[in-house]
């Protein structure tokens, strides 16, 4: 047996769809759970619950792992230089990783790297933010914690300096950006190898409610040519520039000049497979999960296109209405195409707990599908 | 948490793609496996290890579990009428089972169907052997033992009484065929649910090598399209009338009579997921594995439409070469688009270890693409 052993630190529905993808490959796949009750620890065969925080814990966790690559970005980076210290292969490395781990470290690097992104800059308090808002164009403006936050936590829209107070309450340094007109949101994702491979899945329209993603949709409807070629070249050239290794998820906001001219400006980075990229496990040639196990072992890279001329992706979100499962029944009579992805989680409202995805020729049919199944799902409709 | 616990009996590649297909579902998968290291228990989270053959065991695997079903079709009928006494639910059941578990009351019941077999009949030693050539058009005939056989195990060619001793060692009933002169095999593969509702996946030409499936190729090539439609038909006939529950595989020899008119002929039946349906997996809207659990816990069943004009799937049997990761960076540099799906077991020469999917609108490039692949990973080729 010289199949490899990949490990992965954290046990969410990252991990799980992770595992999902590793079996065909015939590799060894192991987590670093939180609980035995975690997404993913109900479904792999070979878990080690700890705290991913513990060095010691991360390092008999690595233990036999020939890689180790990441559900989440919260390892401190620290750990992970003493595990490459000790000959552990940590891919994405810590370097790549700084950059999804602080957004000012991120911003700072775009900006060497002439990457258009939102006017921004480390604020020290609320009159500081004042002091921003006056170079960017005037409140509100958005505030960010550096670490920590992710599907709108961490982030603050403050209309006055009033509002500015909270996010320095954490005690991490607060970013401020201008907030940023945009026409919508996108994301171009891709996946990088450590010899250089990289490929490059369609952009996406990324649809947020409340600050969380609800509605991918593949590619992104309408988008030229050019803003779509301009934002797979921009992400290709992070991952390399970054020295990213696995998925890279390039959030972006589609913008206007005023003479109209279209344009695209970075909102986030996530080294790991992402929700803006579920829809590939089932309207991609190769799934997301698929090919960050392809590039963390040094694969060649799997065929990122499309299989159907739309596919939309659906977040099921916990609603009000716990049994999931007694819907199964309408769903699938109802769409027998319907494509139900949920991650064994308990049912808390706003959680995301599942997606389901369609595909097809027709746009507003296929989004109708995953809007309906969704929606079912969650319990917002009962026909 | 209302999602089900289904109890999979075996530990073999079977079980390790259903667990594959069971994740998005959300549903608790565990299995009942003859070792830890069998192909499912190397990615199944809850793993049982423990004979089958042994009631005590089967009744403490089922506690707990919403149903039960099948990797193989070995386990004892009296053992599973006695879970079914103990309030189990078995899907199969073993009524249908037992068509799939011996040939000699498969045929008798498909005859009673009017469902086109080749001559045959229970044969009580080798003189009798001779009487059925007499019947049958002549040596040489076909014996195969009425349990216990697969993959071209307990099947013999006699070409004459003293090649037909052999088959009778076993102590077994032998079933005594003519030696079918057909076209090609094909497989007709069906999925029913408890209340009736039943899908029909494309019939597929399945070539044979040494009694080995070899290739499928989804849809059968050149097949009249009565032909096909009369092929379905007769594999949903048989899923109804003998209460199959679950995955229905029909294999088919197709004949042609002496004026020309093309036929079918039913040569084995199995009763779970199938070799001849893998290329659901890469290939189809809904795979054979997702269909089976959702047929099992009696949900609507899933779209079985083809995704790709055409698919083909090769097996990847044991060469003389052990290290099929190694062969990894070829297979997937040469064809970007090629799916491998490895079953974690120890090559030996012959065994199948796993599988690659090909699709594609260019049905000659997309069998080259999986034969070279298949060749590869077992060595027989190097370039």
């Amino acid at each position: 047996m010289t199949f490899p052993v990949v490990g992965m630190i954290g046990g969410g529905q990252l991990a799980r769809m992770t595992h999902e993808a590793g079996i065909p490959l015939g590799i060894r796949f192991r987590i670093l759970s939180d609980t035995p009750q975690d997404s993913a620890a109900q479904v792999v065969g070979d878990v080690t619950v700890g705290d991913y925080r513990d060095l010691d814990t991360l390092r008999a966790f690595a233990r036999g792992c020939d890689v180790i690559t990441f559900d989440h970005e919260h390892v401190p980076a620290a750990h992970l230089r003493a595990l490459e210290a000790d000959g552990v292969v940590v891919r994405p490395g810590p370097d790549a990783l700084r950059h999804a781990q602080d957004k000012g470290v991120m911003r700072t690097r775009l900006a060497e790297l002439g990457v258009p992104c939102p006017v921004n800059r480390i604020v020290a308090d609320p009159a500081d933010v004042t002091r921003f808002a006056g170079e960017a164009g005037g409140y509100p403006v958005v505030l960010k914690t550096v670490r920590g936050g992710y599907d709108g936590k961490g982030v603050w829209i403050a209309r006055s300096e009033a509002d500015a107070a909270e996010p320095f309450k954490a005690g991490v340094p607060v970013l401020a950006e201008e907030k940023v007109d945009f026409v919508r949101e996108l994301a171009a994702n891709v996946v990088r190898s450590p010899h250089g491979q990289a490929v490059a899945y369609p952009v996406v329209e990324s649809v947020q409610v409340d600050g969380v993603c609800d509605t991918v949709i593949a590619p992104a409807p309408g988008l030229p040519e050019e803003l779509s070629a301009k934002a797979q070249q921009l992400a290709l050239t992070v991952a390399r520039e970054l020295g990213v290794v696995g998925h890279l998820a390039v959030e972006l906001f589609e913008v206007r000049a005023a003479d109209g001219t279209p344009g695209i400006l970075v909102n986030e980075l996530a080294m790991r497979p992402h929700n803006s990229g579920h829809w590939t496990m089932d309207g991609a040639a190769t799934s997301q999960f698929a090919n960050h196990l392809r590039a963390v072992l040094d694969l060649p890279l799997g065929d990122p296109r499309p299989r159907a001329r739309w596919t939309v992706m659906a977040n099921v979100l916990g609603g009000d209405f716990p049994d999931m499962y007694a819907a199964y029944l309408h769903c699938m009579a109802r769409d027998p195409g319907l494509k139900i992805h949920m991650y064994g989680k308990d049912v808390k409202p706003g959680r995301k707990v599942g997606h389901v995805t369609t595909y097809g020729d027709d746009l507003a049919d296929v989004r109708e599908r995953a809007r309906h199944a969704a929606d079912y799902l969650r319990g917002t409709i009962d026909e």
